[in-house]
């Protein structure tokens, strides 16, 4: 079981910053919404920007106050620019979405981001049971609003999903498009050296580690049997063509 | 040194969206930003969402295509959907960025995003050396294109100026030994498409995708400019005898 994690905006002014904050939220699978003392926000404003996340506005729930929104909750992050003094248990987006990982499924957390202009108050982050900052630079350190949500909400999604596991249809790889096996690179070495030597480009008396280097090129490639199909198919026709230039 | 970062948007379509981009480049540190065929973006819309990123909405550099765009990149990443196939050298945001934080100065690194609703066409992808995707809710995948930005930027701020170690080595790559730049690949690709049509391989009535099928093999192979003055004179030679056989 996963712990259920809440996104609390306190005295959010812009619809369509709560709109942005749904779209963030959904892309990232997060479904709750609290709002402290909101700005009207169910506007056309609000729902372009949400693009689809209705259904995180239409249930978003509308709070008095932030102890009110944070009903429940066993552990409580309050975002804010980076402090200077380290009196608080200050830690980044990384490391607060590291903590909620390792929480079991009984928590109830929730992620507490500020006015678009000046953040929390200071009895608004004591209400916090940690603090919470996003690493940008310093001189130019103000984030949009669902910007920060969008980026604490990846981080907490990276740290409970992972990077959800490759889609099975990758098992589904076609003979042709294998990697080409060992013997067919060397067939295939065999003849692009012969290509060269009759192009006159590569001298079989100062070969000049030319084989070598084109080894390295191609093997980096990892040609699937399908193209080295094609590549075959270039040098025999260069062959031709080099056979009736002598 | 660390490796320089663009931004490349292609054909988007709302200033909105190209100023929530400045903003979220700004706020990790990114300010080179290249659009293709953009709408009209330096307008009041463009600058409100920009929130004081105008320097780099100022600096923006528009082009008339992507080539154009990535002109002097030496590693593309194309962001798209996760790919159900896997053919690709797909990475994860956290996986580009871990990458592009092991890059030398020397390295011009470009993250490519395509439009607002249909991201980018597979033309578009095949210029790229990487696709990137962002870990989403499947249910729930598309992205804000300004969000998108803002996790890449955000994952390679942590990469370059976390705890990766600097690349010591690095800066001394011989410039030969570099990556070949996006422009130099595309010249090769032009030469390689007129070679084979010359040999009687490709047929311009016909192509059946073969030059797609080829700038894979060797997108994923990523050339250093003197494999790439290799091939190209292998082309040159196979031009030479080709004409001759006529």
């Amino acid at each position: 079981m996963k712990p259920s994690v809440r996104i609390v905006l306190v005295n959010t002014t812009h619809a369509g910053n709560v709109g942005g904050v749904a779209r963030a939220m959904k892309n990232m699978g997060l479904a709750e919404l609290y709002l402290v003392q909101p700005c009207k926000f169910r506007t056309y404003d609000g729902y372009a920007r949400a693009s689809g996340a209705n259904d995180i506005m239409d249930n978003a729930v509308v709070c008095e106050d932030l102890t009110e929104a944070l009903s429940g909750c066993t552990h409580v992050y309050g975002t804010s620019a980076r402090s200077r003094t380290l009196e608080w248990e200050d830690c980044s987006a990384r490391e607060c979405a590291a903590q909620i990982g390792a929480l079991g499924g009984s928590a109830q957390v929730a992620i507490v981001f500020g006015r678009e202009r000046s953040g929390l108050t200071n009895e608004e982050l004591a209400l916090c049971h940690h603090r919470v900052y996003i690493p940008t630079d310093p001189s130019f350190a103000s984030l949009n609003l669902a910007a920060a949500v969008q980026l604490l909400s990846y981080e907490i999604r990276m740290a409970l999903e992972g990077d959800s596991p490759a889609p099975a249809a990758a098992a589904a790889v076609r003979k042709e498009d294998e990697p080409a096996p060992a013997d067919a690179m060397a067939h295939f070495y065999t003849h692009l050296e012969s290509t060269l030597v009759g192009l006159g480009f590569l001298d079989p008396e100062n070969p000049r580690q030319l084989m070598r280097r084109l080894r390295k090129l191609y093997q980096r490639a990892h040609p699937t049997r399908s193209e080295l199909a094609i590549l075959r198919g270039i040098l025999s026709l260069t062959d031709k063509a080099a056979a009736k230039d002598r």
